[in-house]
C-alpha cells in the first residue's frame, strides 16, 4: 500500500506513473483542495480534476491543464454577455462542474462525487481530497489577501507572496480514508508529489491528523522535490520561494518537510544532492517526467528508494 | 405602445416581426414563465430564451429551439460521466443558463437580468418575464401530475392531458411594467401571439392583475390563433385539445380567451374565419409565418386590424 499526496500538474504527473505501476488496491491518492473555489455558482476543484484527467489520460499535456479535445463555446458566449472570463471554463470540463456542484448542493460528499467522476472517466485507482470540508488557501501579498484563484490565475503569481493561511483547515476532518492507509501496517511508503509543497501540499498537511500521520508512520517517507536547476518545472514554487527569501531547491524542500519525511527525491544538478539535511536524505535522479513513461519512470525509482529503506 | 404576449416558438416569431416593425420603446413583450425549471442547479428559462434568441436573429431556425452554430461538448461529457441526459443544454447555451443562475441566487430579478442578456444579445427591445417570481406549469395527466419539462421534454408530450396548474401563480406578482403598459393610455393593442393557450399563454393570465388588466384594457385586443387546418404549426397545442375534448382550431382559442381579446386572428382554411363567437370576431390571415418577413407580414396584419378597431 502507498500513500501518495498531490497537487497540481506535476503531482499529477507522478500519480500517474505510481498508477500504472500499482493495482487500485494499492493507491490512495490524497489531493489538496486548498485551490478549490466557488466560480459563477460553480464548485471548481482543479487539482482533483488535473489528477483525474491525468489518471484517465484525458489531460491537456500541451496546454498543460484542462481536457484534451476540449472546446470553448461556453467561453466566448460567457464574453458576448459581459460574464467574467478570467478563469477558464472548457465545454467538457464544465459538465464536472455543474454535476459535483449539483451533487454537493444535495449533500453528497466530495470524495464520493471525485470516485464516481474518476469511474466514469475510466480511472480504477483511488483519488481522495484529503477533507470533504473546505480548505481554502489564502495568499497574503503585498496587495493585501487574495484568494488562491485570485493570485495564481487573475493576478498570474504576480504579487509580492508574503505569506499563506489555510482558511477551514483547522476545522477540518481529513479524509477517513487517508488516516487509516497512514496507519495501515500494510503501508510501504508514503510519496510527497513534485507539486508545489506551499500552495499545494501545505494545505493537505494543514489539516488536523494529517501531518501527525505522516510524522509517525512506519513507512520510509519520500518528497520529491520539484525543483530542476532552481526553477519549478512548472508553477510559481520558485518565484514564491524566493519571495520568501529561500533558495529554490531540494535544501528548503528538506527543511519544509523536516520531520515528515525521510528522503527527500531531488535532480540530478541539485546542489544538495547527495546532502544530509537534518535528518533528511537527498537522493538524486533525473526528476524530469517526460511523457507517461518519465512518469513511470521516475515513480519506480521512488518507490524504490522507499523499498531499500524499508526494515 | 403595444404590449405583446407569447410563449415558446410561434409566439417569438410573431414578437420578432413586432419587434421589426416598432421602435424599442414602442413595444413590450411579456414572456411565460410557467416553462421554467431547475436542471442541474440551473435556472432555466425556456421561453424567454427564445423569445431573446428569436430576436437577436441567434435562434435556430432547422431545430426551432436554441441558439445556432451550438456545440454539444457540454453533453457529450454530462452523457459519459452518467448525468441526466433527457434536457439537451448546448455549450454556448449554458453560458446564460449559469450567468443568470448566479445573478439570481445573488437576488436580482429576472427582470433585470432578462434585460441583461437581451442587451448584451443585440435586443433593443423590451423583453420581460410576466413576474420576478416562480410559476411552474404542472400538467395533469393520466400518468399523474407531471412538471412541465417532464411532460413537454422528458414525456415528449405523450402522456393524455387531463388539465394543468400553475403553481405560484396565485402568489406571484405581476411584471409592473406588464401592468402599466396594459393601463396606459396610450396603449394601442394587445397582441397575443400564436403561442399554446393552455401551455404558454394561460400561465401569464394566471399571475394576478393580468388578467383583469387585458379584461379592461381601452385598446384593441388581438389574439393570434396557432392553429392552421387543425394542427398547430409546432407543438402540442392540437394534441392536447383533441384529448381536453375540444376541436383545434380559432373557435377553441377564441372560447379560451372569452372576455380578453375583441379579435382572434385565425388562418385562412380555419372554419371559424369570418365568424363572430360570443363577442370575438374572427379575422383571416394567412398566419404561416415563414422566415422574417413573413413575421413581419403577419405582424403588419395584426397591427394593421388593431387600427381598425380603434375608437
Amino acid at each position: 500500500m502507498i500513500v501518495a499526496l498531490a497537487g497540481g500538474v506535476g503531482g499529477a504527473r507522478l500519480a500517474n506513473g505510481l498508477a500504472k505501476l500499482l493495482a487500485p488496491e494499492d493507491l490512495i491518492i490524497a489531493v489538496n483542495v486548498g485551490d478549490d473555489f466557488s466560480h459563477l455558482g460553480l464548485s471548481i476543484c482543479p487539482d482533483i480534476d488535473t489528477v483525474t484527467y491525468t489518471l484517465a489520460g484525458l489531460n491537456d499535456e500541451q496546454r498543460g491543464w484542462g481536457i484534451r479535445n476540449e472546446t470553448w463555446s461556453f467561453m466566448a458566449t460567457l464574453r458576448q454577455l459581459g460574464g467574467p472570463d478570467w478563469f477558464a471554463l472548457g465545454d467538457r470540463d464544465l459538465a464536472k462542474h455543474v454535476l459535483r456542484t449539483e451533487r454537493l448542493r444535495a449533500g453528497e460528499s466530495l470524495t464520493a462525487i471525485t470516485r464516481d467522476i474518476a469511474r466514469a472517466s475510466g480511472v480504477a485507482h483511488v483519488i481522495i481530497p484529503v477533507s470533504d470540508d473546505p480548505v481554502r488557501s489564502i495568499i497574503q501579498t503585498d496587495e493585501g489577501d487574495l484568494s488562491f484563484q485570485d493570485y495564481f490565475v487573475r493576478r498570474r503569481c504576480e504579487p509580492l507572496f508574503g505569506g499563506i493561511r489555510y482558511d477551514g483547515a483547522a476545522a477540518a476532518t481529513a479524509n477517513p480514508q487517508l488516516l487509516a492507509a497512514l496507519a495501515n501496517p500494510a503501508l510501504e511508503a508514503v510519496v510527497i508529489c513534485p507539486s508545489n509543497p506551499i500552495l499545494s501540499i501545505g494545505p493537505i498537511l494543514a489539516v488536523p491528523g494529517v501531518e501527525e500521520s505522516l510524522r509517525t508512520a512506519r513507512a520510509p517517507r519520500i518528497a520529491v522535490s520539484p525543483f530542476i536547476a532552481g526553477e519549478a518545472v512548472k508553477g510559481p514554487a520558485a518565484k514564491i520561494m524566493r519571495e520568501l527569501g529561500q533558495s529554490p531547491g531540494a535544501g528548503a524542500i528538506a527543511e519544509y518537510y523536516a520531520g515528515l519525511v525521510d528522503v527527500v527525491v531531488c535532480d540530478e544538478r541539485d546542489p544538495a544532492a547527495g546532502r544530509v539535511i537534518g535528518e533528511v536524505r537527498m537522493i538524486a535522479m533525473d526528476t524530469l517526467m517526460q511523457g507517461p513513461a518519465g512518469q513511470q519512470r521516475l515513480a519506480r525509482e521512488c518507490l524504490a528508494a522507499a523499498a531499500s529503506l524499508r526494515r
